[in-house]
């Protein structure tokens, strides 16, 4: 098999995990399997060289800084191949130009247009570990970029969808995908297998070990991607693949739990023909990701609004807010006292009544849902969020996540 | 005029003094002309990155080394780059590949080869600064290559040549080059000119400055050289360039002391054809580097040699001198106790009564001279050390050196 591999910045945060990630591509190369191995820069080292930059200007360069901070995942590549030279496993560190992987010219979040694969395969053929300085590329002038956040994790897939590779494997501290949170649910089980779509929707379990970026690129590739830990090699991470690929599909395969959220609601709003629309266009504009909406008509002819937006876009969701704050019967409320709690899985499609046994449950429970939202896939419920815990326990137990 | 200068690691040792290097280029841009800078990485990071390979490593793979080692100088590029961008100044980064810089694959130690000064006159011709990483090229098949000790002073002045600059100023901690060394003798001065014959024989005055490396190319591509401080920039440094450059000649333009120098004496030998180049062969077979040799003939027919090499070849000389220790009226003497001080100046070539006031000099002072040896520009004598400091302070005076 072909392998692309990728270590994160805590997995090469020092010499001696840099030598680990090196044990570990030992033993895939000793079970007769190719290694191209991505590598980020060693933990630290990038927000060193920001603050390096930002001693001279708030404002840097960005063609500059990309070639300051490119320079981390140089210098790890480079030791990961003495580690693998040494050990009598021939290993050949690649810039991401010397990967052949071509940019756009949007500096500091860069989108790879294109992989020259010929020098990775002409080195693979000659037997050698390829270890790729992950998080980079370069233009079509020669100037090197980035890729922005969660930029190394991008190069493993794209070098994995475009080598045509078996799998790509995302080592990490976290040893793969859980039914939720285990600090929330001891009982969490680890997945085998998950869908890209249920990856996607299940955001907020993966955040630290999968940027959906990643897993967007992964499906658009079809490149199988695996979750799994550099600490503990020897367990089975979680696969993230095709849904055709899973054959016994769970009706539900995780819960999900996002504290990050607002809700914005606004009242007896003048009903008339567009008032929805010119809100959320005006929302729009300022980049502010509207997520849940519910619209209600009151009993004495005006319009209520309930919707969510991430916490980080308070500020200027209440500067547009402003703008419709002009009738005296209008009354606007934030409550940031609120989560969102997510039931996500792919055999929802096929099967009924997943949805009232949510409701059921959290009934049982006296949870009052604010606002419900539904996909193919997935039920998201605001509710309170000091009941946050107790839901998504209560749904873990109801729909037997940990069996 | 177009500018090459380099800045040496001290001098971008730390984050406000890569500010002090940005604000010396501002000043020469302000006054009229074109920059090419060329900098090393900040001092300690090339060690720090030693120290991690060796962690891995007593042999590492040595092109895997230069993939490491170039990343410093990168670093420093992308940050002076910042700080001249920041305050207005147009400035753009280049690696030893971005800068066209081709080396053989002579890895650790490249030979540049050729420099494709495209990209560097494009962008000073838009009126950009050009900061180059020193140190660093790529072979024709794009692997990344280092130079060696003193690498970026070779950047600096192969590019000065390649692009026809007017100068190539070095910068380090010392203002230029001194009649002697101002530890010994605080009347020194520091010379305006020299030529770069005299310069390669004045190396332990300038040892610290410029390598002989540099000085040797420079005389080869016609670079006038300049070694200046960019921690005192007002004073004018002193110029290196060819002969004829240089109006008023000087008879005598410094004495140079060397320390690190052995006495081999071999005494008694049966005086046979061939027997000093059967001696001198062995030698230059070990990469033993003999510096001055005086042979005198015994009255008992038998011939004696003197010679001298460096303290660092010591132990290797031995081992080849055992081989010529099988008769028994031979008799070997070593001594560590010696130095060697060298007069050195073009004028000689046309002035006579140099060396004899140079023997009489050392006469007046009661040092006996073991060795002597002359060249058309340089007299060197190989005395006691104790007598160092005396010696190179009269000879100093001897000359009018202060005056």
């Amino acid at each position: 098999m072909l392998k692309v591999l990728k270590f994160g910045g805590t997995s090469v945060g020092t010499l001696e995990r840099i030598q680990n990630v090196a044990n570990i591509i030992k033993k895939i190369k000793d079970d007769g399997h190719d290694v191209i191995a991505v590598v980020s820069a060693m933990s630290g080292e990038t927000n060193k060289l920001i603050e390096y930059s930002e001693h001279f200007s708030k404002t840097p360069n960005k063609c500059e800084m990309d070639m300051l901070l490119s320079s981390g995942e140089r210098v790890t590549s480079a030791l990961l191949s003495i580690a693998l030279n040494e050990q009598g496993y021939e290993a050949i560190s690649m810039s991401g130009r010397q990967a052949g992987i071509v940019t756009d010219d949007a500096h500091t979040k860069a989108r790879i247009e294109g992989i020259d694969t010929t020098s990775m395969k002409k080195a693979i053929s000659d037997g050698k570990v390829v270890v790729v300085a992950g998080f980079q590329g370069v233009t079509e002038e020669g100037r090197v970029t980035t890729l922005g956040r969660g930029g190394s994790d991008l190069t493993a897939v794209a070098i994995a969808g475009a080598i045509n590779a078996d799998v790509c494997e995302i080592y990490t501290d976290v040893d793969g995908i859980y039914t939720t949170d285990p600090r929330i649910e001891p009982k969490a089980k680890k997945l085998d297998k998950i869908s890209y779509d249920e990856m996607l929707e299940l955001a907020s379990l993966g955040a630290k070990v999968l940027q959906n970026r990643s897993v967007e690129m992964a499906k658009k590739l079809n490149v199988n991607l695996v979750s799994r830990s550099s600490f503990t090699p020897e367990i089975e991470g979680t696969l993230i693949t095709k849904e055709e690929n899973i054959m016994e599909k769970p009706i539900v395969s995780g819960i999900a739990l996002d504290r990050n959220q607002i809700r914005v609601g606004l009242y007896g709003l003048t009903d008339r023909p567009g008032i929805a629309a010119s809100i959320f266009t005006s929302l729009a504009d300022e980049n502010i990701n509207v997520d849940m909406i519910v619209q209600t008509k009151g009993t004495d002819g005006k319009t209520n609004l309930d919707f969510t937006i991430p916490t980080t876009d308070f500020e200027s969701c209440k500067k547009v807010m402003s703008k419709f704050d002009n009738d005296d019967s209008t009354k606007i409320d934030y409550s940031d006292e609120i989560c969102k709690v997510s039931i996500v899985g792919v055999g929802m499609k096929s099967h009924t009544g997943v949805a009232s046994k949510a409701f059921a449950t959290l009934a049982k429970e006296n949870i009052n849902i604010r606002i419900i939202s539904t996909s193919e896939i997935k039920i998201s419920m605001i509710i309170l969020e000091k009941y946050a815990e107790l839901a998504v326990r209560a749904l873990h137990d109801a729909y037997n996540l940990d069996k």
